[in-house]
């Protein structure tokens, strides 16, 4: 017997948005301007108004809250949620420290340890973190980029089922993919949860940023999905405000509500502060979104025609969030990522994106495939893209052969 | 197969705290006066310094922040440390959201799912549901009021260690019980962990709140701690801050680092507008302190004084923490705390106390003890105590006499 880490513990991967960024740092050390594509972290200004709200709010005792959040928060919220379409009740809501915490809090609640969890790859890669704590398995389903990452076949998640399948969990739109399910396809989702009596689980953080003037569906609005379905949401993308922690888990299941909130107990109240700027955040106007999501339309189709006008690059239209994902002609793109940061420049300026490799579960799959997340100005953007150009004609292990990829990638 | 929740949400506890509650909500809407005793949330304001700063400090983006805290905070943090006599560095301190959290990690990170932790009773009732959602096993080792809660014999742990062990926790000084653990109790058991191969968990949140003059001990100063010590910390209640959720795990063991690190990064960052308040907050001076020192020494004095002169109550003095426990002369700490809600009051005025069963594990322990949180300015505090001496007086299942207790506890 002697002293060691946890089998969890030492299984926990290295976030995959930092893998790369010992490099970025000495590249900056270097004096080279490097631009940001690899990080979700919003560039638009948290909204003043509700900063201001925070400032002005009392704080001369900053208090616990009850465990599912303050009552004016929730009350909030809940009309947010009216607005957007959603009818759900105050009490349907669960206020949680940030969408991290409501994805643990519905794998804790919905799963038993070595239970399994289905997810279609590419998925967020930081659910595998989530999968290790709670002690439960992903198996995955495979999208392609052939068809902008749609949801795969149904017959290809029946494949994957087992008696110890106990939950479907979907971001929606989707991080790293950008892509927008339709309704048909969460109704066939839906209805596939249903004859195998599994939770839905859907990850919404990225709903109000849709664009063309569609609208994500949510999972709280398919008929018949009460008992099944759980809803993950943040303010941080919506508002700009990733780090007040503030999140929910909302749901219908009444079960499924009491035990999340009996594990919101455990930590007795969710981020005070980040509460008082959520309550003037989501009280917003429409108005808010629109501006912001003309702002991630620009950035978007910038991005996709750029890329699509690179030789040998497959960019599919991402219908929201603010990712792309987009099939490079190199060898390797962790290894691309890696040469961006330590052999190029252009005009000394370079870049850093997320190779898609920490966002698929099947090993070898996504090798040459990147995640550019398009928070920044347009200017710096268009900039950005010119040195991901130049680096594509300068890359030495530049190749438009297809990296083989195993035929049967959902087995693995 | 049928939608079920998960068996650790169903082994969730109702909070030990939430129990009484809804009778608490009654007698008020009944329009009675009910004093808090039960609740660890200090009255004291958060230091309007560094409310002052959270609201002058940059908040156009709310962004994440490092996994392990922002630099500027965890720099202040280090040396609020060095100051109170912890001579620790700046990669040995993973900021984290609240003392829950440390908790959660260092539990998640030093045992494995089915492993045990021993911890001696009472203790912090919330360590259950942690020790459920990391699927480890609480193994009881019992104190008694008689010598004020001091630590168990080491006999008494080394008889429930089994290959399974893996930690033992302790909250020095103690919630419930206020005790301070000596540097020779410390010294003895970290020499239990050296000879078995365990973690030494220390809950250290009260640490700047003992009295008389004294200082608690942290396990980071014990000699040759080196590799079992983890230290679980919060601004919570040193600065009256419970609601900002923000808090630390300290250690040297650098693998324990690492791993707790990794689940930091799942949930990306700890909350960044709290790491605001708390970076104005431990850099205030000792004098901070002292003064609500003083104040609280005031407070637990007055308690104990009333208590002691109470017919049939038991109530050792308690070194540090804002807690007493007492025994007091009723069939059941439960229903009196029930009965004082529902069926009494002294000039219509009633008190809420915490039944200590909530903070044993092993049943019947506890029975006729509870717990009071001297949370109160001196005149409210000495109208809650009136109201509990009158209680006594009157209600009906008042006895001297003791209600039997297993003999082997700690093998219940």
């Amino acid at each position: 017997m002697a002293l060691s880490v946890s089998q969890r513990g030492q299984d926990m991967p290295v976030s995959p948005f930092r893998k790369l960024a010992p490099f970025a740092e000495a590249a900056k050390a270097r004096g080279r301007k490097v631009y940001h594509l690899n990080i979700g972290q919003p560039d638009i200004p948290t909204p003043p108004s509700a900063v201001e709200a925070l400032r002005q709010a009392d704080l001369r005792i900053i208090s616990y809250s009850h465990g599912a959040g303050t009552e004016s928060y929730r009350r909030k919220l809940t009309e947010y949620y009216h607005r957007a379409g959603i009818p759900v009740n105050f009490d349907e809501i669960l206020v949680t420290t940030a969408g991290s915490e409501a994805i643990l809090f519905a794998l804790l609640t919905c799963l038993n340890p070595g239970d399994e969890l289905v997810v279609p790859e590419p998925f967020y890669g930081t659910y595998t973190a989530f999968a290790i704590a709670a002690g439960v398995k992903i198996v995955t389903v495979t999208g392609t980029i052939d068809n902008g990452f749609a949801l795969p076949p149904l017959a290809d998640f029946e494949a994957v089922i087992t008696p110890h399948t106990k939950a479907i969990l979907l971001c929606n739109p989707s991080n790293p993919t950008g892509y927008v399910y339709t309704r048909q396809e969460l109704e066939a989702l839906l209805g596939l949860c249903q004859r195998h009596q599994l939770y839905l689980l859907s990850d919404e953080a990225y709903r109000e940023y849709c664009y063309d003037g569609a609208r994500a569906t949510s999972a709280l609005n398919l008929a018949g999905g009460e008992e099944y379905v759980v809803v993950l949401d943040t303010i941080s993308k919506r508002y700009s405000a990733c780090g007040a922690r503030v999140g929910s888990l909302v749901t219908r299941n009444k079960a499924v509500f009491e035990a999340a909130f009996h594990f919101a107990q455990m930590r007795i109240s969710p981020p005070g502060l980040g509460m008082l700027l959520g309550e003037a955040a989501v009280a917003l106007p429409e108005s808010y979104f629109a501006e912001n999501r003309a702002e991630y339309q620009a950035r978007r189709d910038l991005t996709v025609r750029r890329l699509q006008a690179m030789p040998g690059v497959q960019c599919p239209v991402p219908g929201g969030a603010f990712y792309v994902m987009a099939h490079l002609p190199v060898d390797d793109a962790e290894r691309f990522g890696e040469w961006l940061l330590t052999d190029f420049a252009y005009e000394n300026q370079t870049l850093m994106l997320s190779p898609a490799n920490g966002f698929y579960q099947t090993p070898g799959l996504g090798r040459q495939q990147v995640r550019l997340a398009y928070i920044l100005n347009l200017t710096d953007l268009d900039a950005a893209l010119t040195c991901l150009e130049q680096a594509l004609l300068a890359y030495p292990g530049r190749t438009t052969e297809l990296t083989p990829e195993p035929a049967e990638a959902h087995a693995a």
